[in-house]
């Protein structure tokens, strides 16, 4: 932590700050510059982070040298984590997503009907997708709009699983259902509203399924790496990440893909990183140009929507892809995805 | 609703979407434009709002009629809302907020200490503040910065509220611990990290206590209101918004404090606002000034920070006003609600 | 400016650091902390600031110490400015933005007729605004809309200066005509969309005229600092800066009215601030209570439009306060201003 | 256009607005349903665009049917535009943007000297960009900062452009350069914070060159789109849309690249679009991920900044390519290209 004092700062100012900081147990360099002087803080700066060194009398500013995250940083662990996701089928191979091959996850917004469920399953399986999506619960603006089947949906969704034989995604939304979502999927979402959901961040750190974090909507990259390491804080180490759009003020799209967010996280986290065009654009029209930008940009997978009937969906219906487009979709991003040296 | 057309949609287009949405019982009015045909679709708006009509083949675009809010809107009921806080001292008057005066919340950002927590109890309340807020639960970016004291704060704030007689507010953050917390405040927050958490607003619609919603960061004010109208839709009525400030590109500040939120929502809804300028500017020198400001745009109230040594603070240290400044604005936001007609 | 270098930087990154930054003529001071090692440089920073020392091998990342902007900054001019705008006609008290009063500007969008711009020339003065605003060009987003009666206009702006005895502030979009509009015009305007023309803001700088610098859309404040920047640094330092909203994600505004621009800037610099609550909030309806709220946060003015039949306005008609509103805002504001210990 | 009445709104309301619509010159449409009266208002809604139709007693909101922008949507013009820029060597193929083959236009932020420009020069053109890119006027947010060589740079530009036998693209900032830019430059380009600058998009309309728009740090597409009808409603199409980044809270990335502008402008508009991932990243690390990311998204051609030596670079050196790096990225798009069925 490196202390900038204001120009007109007197001695007094300068020893107060430099006596306090050696109480807790740092040490001080003081460099006196042209028009400020600076106090650098040496020791651990995790311990730092909390106080308010700004409102010290004589305080210009105060810069940090460290990034707030460390199990997720690049810096920790060298190697990039794959994160496994084993097969449902015996004799399959489990989905890895932060290896050579882009993981695809596909399916319905939500789980709307047991036959819907199980046509768009087998669909996907059959296209290439590797792990099936649908919401159990689901998060909407509206308390008069359509809030998922809940436990009924669980019961086809591990049905499906079973049956066509495809791991399942699918979101948790609060502390009290994680252990009931966990019985179920094979991989955990937290949504975008709740990617400051501190407790059931540490509710799924707590448990041994992989967790894909999407980014909150007004979530810097940072703070997607700090919720990550809620995660990771309490043991859980198999974390994806996920951008899924920001909200900016254009209108022609829902959100705003941040698709440089693919590249920064490569360079600042070894976890694997995800985007969801879907979500993103929400316009299916816009999804498979933003998926293949999203593969050429490094992306480790893609999580989209489709819907046999996306005029009947329940939710999220202008952003379904029909399952021919999903199709040409998967054809697409396949052709790309060996333009950059890998598979899909 | 509103259909617009695309210039070439086709005769088959316009059949397919008139008998639909006939099917589904509502009525339709076509108008032929000089440039585009339009669709007016004649009956309950809300049960169309789920309906992708985007998607129908030659279909430009889909226009609401009407907002999505009921409960909440002030259409629906003309008074503006009152919420009252019972006086914790026999014989002193509630706390009334929507009401003719502005009511001022205040106290420490955390519980850090029962000692501290008690020092300043007294001072707001001796200086005119009518309820007190401090963090029992805090959520926080990073998992190893101070999480609050838990369930051991929520024990020193019974009792700092029978021994100083103050009603207390504090924040739930798991739809577990509302109960808990239910038994101790007078008043229930929601944090703007959780204004979209679903479950948590169902939670607090179900019990009869005031809840205070912080304007999410990136949430627009057509989404606070539909958060409202989850815990309205619940039952609870004594509902009352906040404006925290959102996020912007603009760094001098650690957020941007909307404050037309105020007039906004006076004329849209019928639930009293209040504004956080602490959490809004996160530099205490802002404080003074954008309380002034609130009040003046015609807030219901403010809830700020304080604590008896910043530079010790646990949580917020640089927002939080010292005693004595805190004492000034109470004298000028005074002068303030004197100057619009009301009263602190 | 202050260099941090990455945990696994070599002996031989730094050394060619340090030798590249004392062959530009500044000193280091090298600092080995825990986890990072440090460079302060000791020197004009100024000069340091065009350097691209983000790319040099082995560093993290490059920290300022020093604010960009010098002529603008509080510490550089530490009594506040006050920018005198002489009386038209002789005998009466110029108007002074920056000192205890509160100063109105007001007037139509555009100069629409020389009918019109006399009647409103003549209620504003009559209601206390000091200065009259009125677009002779005007920046619209279509090429189709009304653009403006450009030379017309400042031919009538120059009588109604005259006829009624009232100050004129109207708009410069093009370094071509900053000559032919400061022979009419008392003020000349910096729209939103040209803070950033670099050149207009020089031409302006070269006339002795008082210059009124509006906020881009998506400014930062220390841009807006930057942009005054250029003007100050020509030779003009009759500068006045005005918050006009900014762009957010909020639809129910047509821009977020930043009312902590107020107080940042008089922290900030030592220019005087007004805000503009007509084109901020971009409905009549909104214009007064942030009137109010401006004058409570501490601006030195307010810039507002008004139209006699807003219904037929040729421009930014919805954001036009009636006359009698207007006449109702300068009690209102007269009132809060008092109480803040000033006047209008 | 449609309006849409307040619950509460009169008789008298509705014939207010009808007669007054009439008198315009328009046939109306009133439809009276469940909750809410509403007015379709038919004829061309272009004359009706600057009507304050909102501010009508009793009205609630006023619906658009249809999209501001004629010559720029691809309504208007079937095909898609290809803009061509002539080959300055005798023989050599055009520049065609807008086709099959990806455009790269490579080159240093500034001309510095006129050895580097030459030296840049021959580099990109070996390496297969079609459009030298270096900027004569630099638009800088600091006085302070190199403000690019001007005159001297065009000077240099003519002569590198003839030597070496590569087409130029430079900025012009200010209508009175326009004409001495247009003798040098091959393609205008209109930089990022002049995108509304009316007068300047007029005048390159006049001129018979290709003009390449950035996109303003915080305009929306529609935005864009209407910057360049201003050019063609002058009489130039040939216009080139640029996406750059835009401004959001994200602090990793110095602008946001909103990639999916690319699927949208082609949805919306005929005219050809390329993305800047230098500005839009500002880290030379973060350019070729997005370049690729462009090129998969359907972009017709991509802008990046190489320099020499970034460590001495006058201007935004931390985006600057190496020229190996620029080589490999010329690689890499290729692969993509060939991936989406194109060429570079």
């Amino acid at each position: 932590m490196i202390i900038v004092l204001k120009k007109d700062a007197t001695e007094t100012d300068l020893k107060h700050i430099v006596e306090t900081v050696r109480e807790w147990g740092f040490n001080t360099s003081v460099s006196q510059g042209v028009e400020r002087t600076v106090i650098g803080i040496i020791g651990d700066e995790s311990l730092l982070r909390g106080k308010p060194l700004e409102i010290f009398p004589g305080v210009e500013s105060v810069l940090r040298v460290l990034k707030p995250y460390k199990l997720a940083s690049s810096e920790f662990h060298a190697d990039r984590t794959r994160v496994l996701v084993p097969a449902v089928v015996e004799g399959e191979a489990p989905a890895e997503i932060g290896g050579r091959e882009i993981t695809v996850i596909a399916g319905p917004c939500s789980v709307e009907t047991r036959e819907m469920l199980f046509e768009m399953a087998e669909f996907v399986k059959k296209n290439g997708a590797k792990i099936l999506r649908a919401g159990a619960f689901k998060p909407r603006t509206s308390p008069y709009s359509f809030q998922g089947l809940g436990e009924e949906a669980l019961k086809y969704l591990s049905e499906v699983r079973k049956e066509v034989g495809i791991p399942i995604i699918t979101e948790v939304m609060d502390t009290k259902d994680v252990e009931k979502v966990a019985e179920v999927a094979d991989v955990l979402q937290i949504g975008a509203r709740n990617m400051q959901n501190f407790n059931l961040l540490r509710a799924v750190g707590r448990i041994d399924k992989p967790v894909l974090i999407k980014r909150g909507l007004s979530a810097t990259l940072e703070e997607l790496l700090m919720s990550a390491e809620y995660v990771l804080s309490e043991g859980n180490n198999k974390v994806i990440l996920c951008e899924r759009g920001i909200r900016t003020f254009e209108t022609f799209t829902r959100n705003t893909v941040d698709i440089s967010a693919v590249p920064v996280i490569k360079r600042e986290s070894h976890l694997p990183v995800m985007v969801d065009p879907s979500h993103g654009t929400g316009h299916w029209d816009l999804v498979t140009p933003m998926a293949c930008a999203a593969v050429a940009a490094g992306a480790d997978g893609i999580i989209v929507e489709l819907h046999p009937r996306p005029e009947e969906a329940l939710s999220d219906g202008p952003q379904a892809l029909l399952p021919k487009r999903f199709a040409a979709l998967m054809e697409q991003i396949g052709s790309v995805a060996r333009a950059m040296g890998r598979s899909v």
